[in-house]
């Protein structure tokens, strides 16, 4: 269930919960591809203040296989994290294999980028997968084209993704769970397929709504301009969630124009490239030669205690010399930066004018 | 200062005192290459109860640099750890380099294995970088041959080592510094060689004794022989430092034999190749397929709270899936075993008829 608490022109103040506790709204997902973030712990996700963790349909059920995860206890008791998790549905992973077979009404065909093997996914399978997994929030299986691909192929991705939401549905009530299943709309640049399938998605009725297929190419105004049409056909009581978004200044937008989450791997990724985000706003290329020598700390306001305790030319130094510690304290720096943002933006928003 | 409070069959039991803080012997010292663990951050280290980092001369020589490290207020300063530091001469590191182009009377030409740029390391040269970077306690640079190595190799190195000792000794209090400075007593399989080696050095003087040259390629019982051979002829009032040794059954003997500080990279080796060790004392292959299924805690009586935490399925997972985490939980544990043992000995020690 999701309660909106507030609704102003900076954006949406609300609570998600789900069965492993309640999610205040707008919220940032860390991505834990494989049930596990790299370069942190658990606990750090949880002493940054993290409230979920988003975990990928696609690699759990090629690796260790949702049969393991399952007879665990479910994802949280393997993983050994109380809080509540999101998996996706695959279908963004399997669309972007160069490994694809064949797209059929059913699914997609497709080799395991581990093996080889020939596998299959679809509606019915990703539900099912999802269902073992046992994660909170469950994502419906869409087929995601490139934003940037013709409007025969965005047109046919619409449809499928209309048709497999249905199945999906259908597949989730008959397994029967606790967990929340969420649409999600597509239609590339192409704003009347956009609004077709916000209308057939939401007229299907899920407990959340997703905005794929953005964020893969299209400039920051086609961005925009899709979150502009798609957004107001959006039920007020049910989260939003635009996926794959993580620029700091991109995701401040898009909460001002209505949406409610968010998952990247951006910041880790940029951490991990050597891209560290300060307290003051500001990002800093810190294996650059000038922080060779800059012996100050990394971030002295920083909500990471890694990023308060060490010095930039420590930092350097690590990444330089391919320390993993260089990467754990980047990964907490950015996240911890990223999650700060949510917070304070969660207090202003309590506190603006509605 | 050496405080030796009590020595039995089963070891001695003492405090070392440095200029950053007591170390309680005997003591185990995780080796953190270039200035940081592998997977672990130093709060991990404390929480684990480790007393003293190693530090090694040749890394932080090449990258950043001992310039670097010593504008930033030293080692404990640049990496932000306040309890005690031993650097490594950078002898063992240059001299197990294929890229040595000549060892003579004053050291050692090498190229460097990050650019191949060429590289002079010797007795005046380690302890110049060694009191830069400023650790606590310091190596004499020695020649390390092979422990197997044919004697006239050795012959020439317990020659070279004494030589380059008391010139170690010369520039250590012509430089003046708060350091410890230890001697190194080489000699491979031969015991002559050895018990020369021994009381040319102790006749030098220096605050500790190092046992070099073992653990590299001869048998167990080889190794327990010369330390039979040299340990009765180091003062009872100086630390003893048996290099590179790390199992735990090997390092209860050497303390037996009356060692009293170990360092070696064997446990987080084994931790990040899959060898998990227990408060049981077995040692488990966890990325062995039995564990696939195995969701029992890794270790609940671990010292490490990850090993408590996870399901061994989880780090089994985890490893086949080459994702951090499972480095840091598995370092977290074999580590925590490894520092445990000491607290438990150390106490063993304590309670034991002298």
């Amino acid at each position: 269930m999701f309660e909106l608490h507030k609704s102003t022109s900076l954006g949406r103040r609300g609570v998600l919960y789900t069965a492993h506790g309640a999610i205040q709204s707008p919220f940032f997902m860390p991505v834990g591809t494989c049930g596990a973030m790299k370069g942190l712990t658990h606990q750090d996700l949880l002493d940054l203040g993290a409230q979920i963790l988003l975990c990928n349909t696609y690699h759990l059920h090629l690796q260790p296989g949702e049969t393991v995860v399952e007879e665990a206890g479910g994802i949280h008791d393997f993983i050994g994290w109380q809080k509540p998790v999101l998996t996706d549905s695959g279908g963004f992973q399997v669309f972007s294999l160069k490994a694809i077979s064949k797209i059929t009404e059913d699914g997609v065909h497709f080799q395991s980028h581990l093996n080889g093997d020939a596998l299959f996914l679809g509606p019915e399978e990703s539900i099912k997968i999802q269902h073992a997994l046992g994660a909170d929030i469950i994502m419906c299986f869409d087929h995601c084209p490139p934003s940037t691909a013709p409007r025969a192929e965005q047109e046919a991705a619409v449809g499928r993704t209309v048709r497999w939401a249905k199945e999906c549905k259908r597949v989730h009530q008959e397994l029967g769970s606790h967990a929340l299943l969420f649409g999600i709309v597509q239609g590339g640049l192409e704003k009347d397929l956009r609004e077709t399938c916000a209308r057939e998605i939401v007229s299907i009725g899920f407990d959340g709504y997703a905005i794929g297929g953005l964020a893969v190419g299209e400039t920051e105004e086609e961005m925009y301009r899709i979150l502009d049409v798609v957004c107001p056909l959006l039920p007020e009581d049910k989260p939003r969630y635009l996926m794959g978004v993580g620029r700091i200044d991109q995701m401040k937008t898009a909460i001002g124009k209505g949406i409610d989450m968010f998952d990247c791997v951006l910041p880790m990724r940029e951490a991990r490239h050597g891209t560290i985000y300060l307290s003051s706003g500001e990002k800093i290329r810190i294996v650059n030669a000038e922080y060779r020598h800059d012996h100050s700390a990394i971030d002295p306001e920083s909500p990471s205690p890694l990023g308060r305790l060490h010095k930039k030319s420590y930092l350097h130094h690590l990444l330089r010399a391919n320390e993993r510690l260089g990467e754990t304290i980047a990964c907490s720096q950015n996240l911890g930066i990223t999650l700060e943002m949510y917070r304070n933006l969660r207090s202003e928003l309590e506190n603006s004018k509605s």
